[in-house]
């Protein structure tokens, strides 16, 4: 259902240009005259009213604003999935009782910092491994990762702890590449609205784990989500990463509140990334309680093992230690919200 | 110390001109000479610099840049005072082992509702009662509180259950009749930077729960807590109450990483509101937990017994039933942090 | 008009019961039953339904949103007064066909520095002069203005100049002595939605300069225009000067929008102040020819004789001879949209 | 150059540690021991320090921060080239004294309609047409445009008019068949940090229009050129088309202020886009005019034949003779900063 507004100098004969065209669509009107406005109920398969034609509906000068009541998307919403999506990867679940925590660095250096880190999170009692060989980088001086070469590494690292491995996917060229590798594609924040990007994802079989983008809303993230599903692959994974506001003192701003709204708007698994969210390694391990508090299914943490060596966010990077140390914080946390870890 | 970043077309005397006068501050300065740019270290008691003397440095047409490094509050900061505040209030405290429950309607109505939601807030566990008699609006035609009356209806009901009381003061001129009434005297989010107020109860021997402003950055928020402890009153409590973005799912953004980062920052207590925060009732208890989890001291909750013939925030407050099964939900993740409630 | 969307799961009695809550107010209920949600469509006065109204309506369970159609405000509006508002002070007047400059320092420092400053921005054509008595500063360490002895140097450089005064107004209990001494009464941005002192401006016979506050919303701040005005004085002039988003290259963002947006909802007039809105000196020129050339009604501008010696911004703060040139930068953008200036 | 400030608490030896990493680097630094911190000024060849050496400098436990001065872009830099780029495109050019006018529907719908709106624009004076034949749509259900039909289409106009064509790119992998067809390749806000789509562009020969991203810093837009001009295309136009920020009244907020930011940080050329910027097509015109008093080099605006027929952006699109007042109206505009258009 739509709701038209339609401004008080409207005449007898604009209002029926509106209502003319709303039914040359299928649909029906109800009209309410105000002493002020007149407002014009649309009823029947408002589906397939798209943006644009509300749009477009805006343009006819008489109308004063068009207000869209139902949800843009479909697939992502409770109302078409009551029940939580519980994501089965290799031995572990996402979205179940137990909290999955991803870990790993932020971009795979080596052979060797990955299987030691592999090993470190993995005691510590991760369910999954992250690391990145193909990194979106602000500069393009930066590292910009080791492509295939660093799946490699990624790959000898399950063989040796079991781990399943998230990692992040940037050009749709790259797809085969990666889904060869990994068992959760990573679309980042950047990559939020990538269309092109999520509908290449969409047609993969492989867990996507799909970053909220800087300034997206939470309604523009679940349509993200809306086109990798569109395609047929109902596997996603939303992860809240920080948002930007004018706050300087965290590199951006966790919104944790959005756990609880995504928790009532989809059947998806929500899980966060405080290392990311809050970007000052001191802060990451109470938000990583909150976030658990909240209600997240998970959460995905950057760990490293040596961050002043780092080639790439070392200043939010756990050392193995501290991880493992938050992870044992983290297990009281869990029980009390009536989960696990 | 300060920076001061000289362009690199400067010239010796330029230079020369901006040293004499750091000089005439009483500092010594320090030039680094790059390949760029020009960097004069400025060594000494900056605390003599303010903002505006700052601001008269970048004035200079050579200067590029001036960065501040020492932190421009002192009585608030960590350095000042190393261990927490804790406040003592009545028989209770804010800023101690246990996490304190500020809980009542936004408004006082009337003084049988005004005692009836004591009591249950009682019941359930919340340690202060709140409730607003001067109350600032949006609109000039919304009710904008009972005044007096209302503070006397307070009263009435901290002596039927003995709980402290927590206000509103929007106005100087009020403050003896607030002060009157008040346990803790609350400073409202729109009036953050009204320094005149802050000024008023930096004189009052009442704590002051001060919010923090909807686009305040914590620096800010700390300047003002400055504001009210450079006239003598250091018994501050910080309150968390959202801030604005861009997100409409949320009335605001609750900014829980603020938690953590004036935990480092400051000794004062630090409490969180989920109810301003969030604006969304459903989602409340989930903030709440979440709060706890990252450290706060303590929470401030919007409870009405029948929230739909509310004067205000009728959306947004809980009915005590559900502020009872809160408390609840609230004692094991207190417990979990080392905390109890 | 509002609009009272309905749950799909809502029951026939839970729509009766909201219905009678709306009937027992006066007003009309069209219901509309879609397949998915009912929307009830509310008729007849509802200008007696405020904020407070919706939101004890959202607080019913099976209410999924409510839509405020019209607009909160009255007074302030287009549809109260359907020509521009002109206001006279003095010889000149606010809002007509030529664009009023009001310009000189930040603060009152001295009766030399403030003469000299009015008769150098007199000359280059300003019509009012500025310059603040009580300084809002974000640190209580910082220089908070001369009071009255500002004032008297305002007033004696007017009667050397014949300019009239702009001047801020910062607690209501000084109200009588710059009611004394000011031409127009500003409201800075930090107390825009300071209430108390709305109201006492609003019981004044000065015009009011009203700042646009950091984070308000264009209706938030009408509706603090609309507080002015509901107290009898209808002469306020909007003045927007920056609001607070993520980018740090400017000291706040200037939404230039905000002047055609307001244009077509309000009658008042609209100013511009470039100095506070980019905070950045070298692009002050440009921001207010920018703003002329948006429709602006006005500009204020910060002019110290020497800023590096300025005690408050003197970073922003023209050169009396830039303000020359800004000036005569500005006549043929002024006439280029059918203004003089 | 870039400071480190260590804290108070730093041991003699943990200094020496950093020194000993910088000296590592080929660094030289210079330490300025204050009462309160130690700061470390680095001097030498800094452009070989990343964002990422900074982070694991930051990793560096008694480290308080590290600030660079220097900017991280160099291409695009003044620095770089102290005059203005003029991109010759055709018989037009972008960045000279004429102002250069993009007009066009914002998606190519069919071939009439295209060849009727660039008949239309380029008679009121246009000098590009701009249509959209791959369409980044929130929606997978929305209209995704015509692909390479479209831009058949846009050929068939440009013959037909003689005018250059703005088109946008997605997808790294339609590069091919975009660059055969358009005179500039646009990159959407949305992409603007879709770094491999960066790195394709940039090896074409095709002028690019690079839009800012919703929620870019200007610093971080810059960046996103330095990446074209990396890979040898120093052709870069780029457009600010509105931030996104808590105001609602506007669909973006049009940042006008970044002109001349930009103007003084960059060499490429700047232009606006109002319609996207507003998104309110009564104050399209107001906020085009203000663009080009605040310097700007050019627009894009949408025009469209029959706005509430548009299968995209009816509501912000212009119809033609709307167009073409506003092009009257910009003429005196730009002569008054001395253009011309």
């Amino acid at each position: 259902m739509d709701i038209i507004v339609v401004k008080p100098e409207a005449t007898d004969e604009e209002i029926r240009h509106i209502i003319k065209k709303l039914e040359g669509l299928g649909l029906a009107v109800q009209v309410s005259k105000g002493t002020e406005v007149t407002v014009l109920g649309v009823i029947g398969d408002t589906s397939k009213i798209t943006e644009e034609t509300d749009d477009a509906f805006r343009a006819i000068p008489c109308v004063e604003s068009v207000m869209r009541i139902l949800k843009p998307y479909k697939l992502a919403s409770r109302e078409f999935r009551k029940t939580p999506t519980v994501i089965k990867i290799g031995e572990t679940t996402v979205g179940g009782k137990r909290i999955c925590v991803i870990a790993g660095p932020c971009s795979v250096e080596n052979e060797t910092m990955m299987l030691e880190t592999a090993k470190q999170v993995k005691k510590a009692g991760a369910s999954f491994l992250r690391g990145g060989a193909f990194k979106p980088r602000t500069s393009p001086y930066s590292f910009q990762g080791l492509g295939e070469e660093g799946l490699k590494y990624l790959e000898a690292s399950r063989r040796k702890t079991g781990l399943p491995i998230v990692t992040e996917l940037m050009d749709p060229r790259d797809i085969e590449v990666v889904e060869k590798y990994a068992d959760v594609i990573q679309i980042g924040a950047r990559n939020m609205q990538n269309f092109r990007l999520l509908l290449e994802v969409g047609q993969s079989r492989k867990p996507v784990l799909l970053k909220r983008g800087l300034s997206a809303t939470i309604k523009e993230w679940l349509m993200s989500a809306e086109y990798i599903m569109s395609r047929g692959n109902h596997n996603v994974i939303m992860c809240e990463r920080g948002i930007r506001t004018f706050e300087t003192s965290t590199r951006n701003t966790l919104d944790l509140s959005a756990v609880p709204v995504l928790k009532k708007l989809t059947h998806l698994p929500v899980i966060v990334d405080p290392s990311h969210g809050v970007g000052v390694l001191e802060h990451i391990p109470a938000m990583a309680r909150a976030a658990v508090a909240a209600g997240a299914d998970g959460l995905i943490i950057e760990v490293h093992p040596n961050p002043e060596e780092a080639l790439s966010d070392g200043d939010q990077s756990l050392r193995p230690e501290m991880f493992k140390k938050l992870m044992k914080e983290l297990a009281p946390v869990a029980r009390a919200v009536g989960r696990e870890i």
